[in-house]
């Protein structure tokens, strides 16, 4: 049989082609025949153009081309410091609208590096400031649930998803709109260039900053675009923090999980080998324990059930409690390799374990007396 | 004291303004002085064309709006089948270059529904395939150490990292020798398109299968020219995987184990407060406890120590073990809630419990038996 993992993968290539193909299928019914509609206008007033001013066809070539690379410096300097930050945000985020871009070779390398550093970092920043955005939203909810004496004062994740979707929603239109005066675009193409925008697609047919020298005339229209980015962007990393990460992980801890099991397995057959006291797991035996709290400070022959080699400090243990049935011991070092594994480092204890015979002395320390030791 | 996902959440946005500083003060001296030469260059030679062929300032406007609007155009059909699924590529992995953009409303609205649903696929796609990657390489580095017969035939995370980079390297030097054939591109430049696509950031000002109607004539380049995307960003996500994954899901670890040790602490108080049978997890009682194994079937009186409200058969709970300690059974629920919330569900166990006096009776069923009623 195959393992999950790999059907999940497979099941997800396919989903994505389809997806493909069938968006394919749709963007060419929508577009393809306005294409030619669109393509024919052009060429035709351009032809007419070049008939008045007798323009020859290397000319014309010539022409189109310069204008083509004038494009960008119609829109002010886009290396100046503003303009440049601009660029600099547009590649950390990985929004490259290709307004302006590189033409220096110096320049181009310098992308490449500045990107290799700063997409990372920014993935890590814009999905933090998520984290807490949501972090902030269930304590907000909380406080509004309360102060309507809801019956459970809890944030569930139905609120946070619905908090997060307005607060995407609220964002867009209100961009939309200050877009839409600035640039005097329609808001719909407003709305269209925020999501184009904050989905990091970044195509670069509506730029923001490019019309009248916006980038020098005016600064606080400037700070406003940046700041719409990255806080859209933040909040689009919350909103995947939510709903996309945890399936963005599945795989890892699936197979986390199957390492687990194989190691635990792998104990047990030591268990069942080479161990006398694995009856009570079995069902064979029936056996008493005699469990004795005993002062802290005296510790006779401390010996384990526990053969692994993991390092108690660095450990997550049940709280507060030590191994009365070898069996469950056996298992801890599996739970503690699994957590460990998953990162999860939660509290640290030390549990030490007495055997004589089948009488097992349990030392436990109690939280309180460790809280005041520490 | 500031908590500490907080802290981290600062000095990461504090880290990234100052990145972008300090990247647009470079992207300036590096090409602002070039933006100047290359601007007066252009417009002068402009202005020699005009002045040769007398055209008004007027229709060189209008020349120039054609000559942008048509470029898409001379790549070929830019949204017949071929030219759709290169879209549809562009938008669901969220490149964007630009190249061709949806000139009707329905086109921009498809877009953006399209996107919605798609990037999120994508991005959990690529995730999937990079963790099997990761899993296939380190299985191949276990093979080879085994072959070379190394010490530890383990693949540790340097291993990986090494063997990910590599492919990664090795994936953009061969796919810049072919794009540099077809697309007569320099070697630099081929390797620049590569960076650029495959880190999502997409300008556009260098498009792939734009030139002699590729998209029309050459499918098997068009072929292999997707599948460069698709399995690079496989790759892409491989390392993505590997050394910035657990860096985005900080906080969000962060934030759990705080709201588990604040569930613990409320438990504990609970404990102190209300329950009699608290005394061995305080150092106050010796109590004594028996246990039996029972046949399956008999129920008495079933209570339990734990007053969640936790679904048991949703549960984690440590393997063939039954609460025999009323400070561990408490501690569990603790546990419970932990990997409840961390999603690791791994092990569905009954554990019931009864209660007489200080008589504790355990009931737990045999793993085995289990393995065999399921």
């Amino acid at each position: 049989m195959m393992k999950k993992q790999n059907v999940r993968t497979l099941a997800l290539i396919i989903c994505t082609f389809t997806y493909l193909l069938m968006g394919a299928a749709i963007f060419d019914a929508v577009e393809s025949e306005n294409e030619n509609k669109y393509r024919n206008a052009l060429f035709e007033s351009e032809r007419l153009i070049q008939r008045r001013f007798n323009i020859s066809d290397v000319d014309l070539k010539i022409l189109e081309a310069i204008a083509f690379k004038e494009l960008p410096y119609k829109g002010g300097n886009q290396w100046k410091f503003a303009g440049a930050f601009y660029y600099a945000t547009t590649v950390m985020t990985t929004i490259g609208y290709g307004h302006s871009t590189p033409s220096t070779s110096w320049g181009k390398t310098f992308t490449m590096v500045y990107a290799f550093l700063g997409i990372p970092l920014g993935l890590v920043m814009f999905q933090a400031i998520g984290d807490r955005l949501n972090h902030f939203s269930s304590y907000i909810i909380r406080k509004v649930k309360k102060m309507f004496e809801c019956k459970d004062a809890v944030a569930t994740e139905t609120d946070l998803v619905i908090v997060v979707t307005a607060l995407a929603t609220i964002m867009t239109a209100g961009g939309a709109a200050a877009f839409s005066y600035y640039e005097k675009w329609t808001y719909f193409d407003s709305i269209y260039y925020c999501f184009i925008t904050l989905t990091t697609i970044g195509f670069g047919d509506m730029v923001a900053l490019q019309q009248d020298s916006a980038l020098d005339s005016k600064p606080e229209y400037v700070f406003f675009a940046l700041i719409f980015i990255l806080f859209g962007l933040a909040v689009v990393a919350a909103s995947l923090n939510l709903m996309v990460l945890r399936l963005v992980t599945l795989n890892t801890e699936d197979e986390k999980r199957d390492e687990a099991a194989a190691l635990k397995a792998a104990k047990d057959t030591v268990h069942l080998e080479g161990d006398i006291i694995t009856g009570p797991q079995h069902g064979l035996l029936e056996s008493s324990y005699n469990t004795e709290k005993r002062g802290s400070g005296t510790e006779s022959t401390t010996s384990s059930f526990c053969s692994c080699d993991c390092d108690p400090a660095r450990l997550i243990t049940r709280p507060a409690t030590a191994a009365d049935d070898p069996d469950k011991v056996a298992s801890d070092c599996f739970a503690r390799k699994l957590f460990k594994t998953s990162r999860v480092r939660m509290l640290r204890k030390k549990s030490r374990i007495e055997l004589s015979d089948t009488r097992t002395t349990i030392w436990s320390e109690s939280p309180k007396l460790r809280r005041f030791s520490e």
